[in-house]
């Protein structure tokens, strides 16, 4: 069974550079677009530590500007949200006509800010379920779970159901060894990404903690239980209903995993911009549209935007 | 006109030894409990400066145990409520028999502690409306505000109207240069008092912030009007009216304010306990069980308390 698409790379950070080499590995064509790494990729290319094991790709197709990629089917936009404002000049060059963006990126709506450039029928959700960071240059330290959801992006918010290209990705994924879902209907896989996303992200910035030691403490658990709550109306808010067992199963995940510091938390500590309109002010304007107030969520909103701003301003102590 | 009254300050801080320095300076008869501060308070005294005029009192009463005090005719306490359970050792030693408890702490149904030992009809509430700190044991930096709203307590949360024995004290204070209320409502006036408080402590901590920075920013300054709003629904929950131009009086106030580092903030970052059981579990519970939630509050509180804990613990960074 052979690949029968070409893959681009955009934004070869842990996320992206991870499921990149894992295609490549499996003898898919895969094009990175790099831009602090760029050199050190170009000459010494990836190198993966993983529980599945560790290897090394000495040679890929690295570029640090898009207009040197070849046309690519698939367009894994793997960027963080707070870059999105450079995809209308990302994606027209290294789309193929007959190609699809998939949007790996945290939070609600993403899709739409790649639509609004390729067209709404050329895109797709995907939501990673992945454990990574970076290790160093081109050193990506794989950690646990690498499974993705992906979903067909409708602009009325519809469920696009499942679809043929869909397969096609989903069976180049599974050749990599990554497990894909496929999800009938994006809308509600996102929501129920952010019934983790929207508690443990912001928690851990707010509260500097790592999963382990909010899920040991009786209030932030209490806390996490209640944001989650608020998720499932938000979804409900959509139409969408995340069934109460399903909070459960990830809190028990959560007490199973090993401490963990949370994407947004690294960010903070890198004090990069943090993606607190996608993750948060996304899905609380989607909720007040139908006009459902999600006061939790709300207060970690205003208290990330005010972190987020402090923290880039140097003013942190 | 002469002071009739004989004071004992419980808690000899900064806002003990303030309004007590005050007192004594105006020739009142005050005795100091003290704790760390002890050896060099009875050796050289207090030292006070403040925007009124710096002065010292290089001879006071001071004592480490409260059964070495005289009985007194008013015990101002002014430790912080996370000290209240040693209440039961310090209030009746020194309380005279025609004596009242004056509790000057933040919060909710603080008065109930005291009324449990010594009895409900000699307890009066006190908020203090002062911005103040140490400097060092024994030297205490006033920089602004100084007024007391002082007020009956009654267990069944009712109004208590205004009494003799409130006139009285008032004259004392009033004698020494402070300005003070005679709340007719002791309830009212602590939810008053919460308006400022609940947003301003909490997010102060949570926030690692000073007054200005949080009028300063868009969303801060959304989280506290809301959080002031709630504040508003604990207590109508008690049947309280606090007006709306009340909130907004706070804010101009704040914002004229020159920055400031919050009492709670100041334990943070001492690493003392934090009053989050009085400040805000105390209003959450009153609120509920009224049938009320403040969803805002109850996110602060439990962030606190998370946040209380790791600090004690020492695993803040």
């Amino acid at each position: 069974m052979g690949f029968g698409l070409r893959y681009a790379i955009l934004g070869t950070g842990a996320l992206g550079g991870f499921y990149g080499a894992r295609l490549q590995r499996a003898g898919a064509e895969v094009h990175y677009l790099l831009r602090s790494d760029y050199t050190q990729v170009r000459e010494q290319g990836l190198v993966i530590e993983s529980p599945d094991g560790d290897f090394a790709l000495p040679q890929v197709f690295a570029y640090d500007q898009v207009t040197a990629m070849p046309p690519c089917e698939v367009v894994v936009l793997a960027l963080k949200t707070t870059q999105n404002h450079l995809l209308k000049h990302l994606l027209p060059p290294v789309l193929a006509n007959d190609g699809v963006v998939l949007v790996l990126q945290n939070g609600l709506g993403v899709e739409a800010q790649a639509a609004e450039i390729v067209g709404g029928d050329r895109v797709l959700g995907g939501l990673c379920f992945l454990c990574a960071n970076k290790a160093g240059p081109g050193h990506i330290r794989h950690l646990d779970y690498k499974k993705i959801a992906i979903g067909e992006y409708r602009a009325d918010g519809s469920a696009g159901g499942i679809s043929e290209r869909m397969g096609a990705i989903a069976q180049d994924f599974e050749a990599a060894g990554i497990p894909i879902e496929q999800a009938a209907d994006l809308v509600l896989a996102r929501w129920k990404k952010l019934v983790w996303n929207i508690p443990f992200n912001g928690l851990s910035v707010i509260l500097n903690a790592t999963t382990d030691a909010m899920m040991a403490d009786n209030q932030a658990l209490t806390l996490t239980t209640q944001l989650m709550q608020e998720v499932t109306q938000g979804a409900a808010a959509q139409g969408r209903t995340v069934p109460a067992e399903f909070l459960q199963t990830m809190l028990d995940h959560t007490a199973a995993m090993k401490p963990y510091r949370t994407s947004m938390k690294i960010d903070y500590d890198e004090r990069r911009p943090l993606e607190v309109e996608a993750m948060y002010g996304a899905p609380l304007r989607a909720a007040a549209a139908a006009g459902v107030a999600l006061p939790r969520i709300e207060t970690l909103y205003q208290q990330l935007k005010f972190l987020d701003r402090q923290n880039r301003a140097g003013d942190r102590p």
